[in-house]
């Protein structure tokens, strides 16, 4: 196939509150008040892990089928760990975002644990998302001034 | 501050749709019909790109209120360039994620070019999602059975 391109167009709505339009869809973005948004959505870092979800799913269910396993029924608790610090100023030896993300994944199956090893390392080689979150990827910011 | 940790839960509506739940908000993920999905959300990908939109937008006014940079309004448009091959299973040199994101941010201010620069630089580093991007971000993936 050929690359594939995808865009979002976003709109500021203040500090904390985001409106992002992807095709048909809108996505609100907030922080809750102690983060210093009005808390009218899920916030950036649990969009991102969101992302995750979403694209485990999708990629669970391909490699899934290509691997003879049949998901019954799949669902997953996601979380990460990130200190504020540095997003807020502060001196911290921290990185600002996520220092990890652990992901469990709740499945349905009558797949044995062996083929269920082998698929999870698969779908996380395949997934996007988690590519893009376990190795570098390169964001280039441009601005364009209006006054 | 202390370490936050943040939590999504996610629920499998099929191959392509996902439910996920972060405290009181609800994000359906799902994939237009040419990539297996029943179109009815954002897919994986576009919310990773809403993810950064949302931090750059309020790390964007934190730091513009430290540098006293006016924000009389701000936009985004975010766009990554990825190969499906991998994702679908099909041999290829190129990784399966996002290969770069652009992001461009049009700004309303009488900040001048420079300032603009410095600021764009200090809200990259501080940014927790741009950080989780461009950094490798260590996923831990486990698996509970249910049969």
């Amino acid at each position: 196939m050929s690359d594939l391109t995808f865009k979002v167009s976003a709109v500021s709505n203040g500090p904390g509150k985001t409106t992002v339009k992807a095709r048909k869809f809108t996505m609100v973005i907030d922080e809750p008040p102690n983060l210093g948004g009005t808390d009218e959505g899920a916030n950036p870092v649990e969009y991102l892990l969101a992302a995750l979800a979403g694209c485990l799913n999708v990629v669970g269910h391909l490699v899934a089928k290509e691997m003879g396993i049949d998901i019954r029924a799949l669902s997953m608790e996601i979380s990460g760990t990130l200190n504020p610090d540095k997003l807020f100023g502060k001196t911290t030896t921290d990185r600002t975002g996520y220092k990890n993300i652990n992901v469990v994944l709740k499945i349905d199956t009558d797949a044995d644990e062996n083929k269920l090893k082998e698929w999870i390392k698969t779908v996380e080689e395949r997934c996007p998302v988690s590519d893009n979150l376990q190795h570098p990827t390169p964001i280039d910011i441009s601005f364009e001034k209006k006054s």
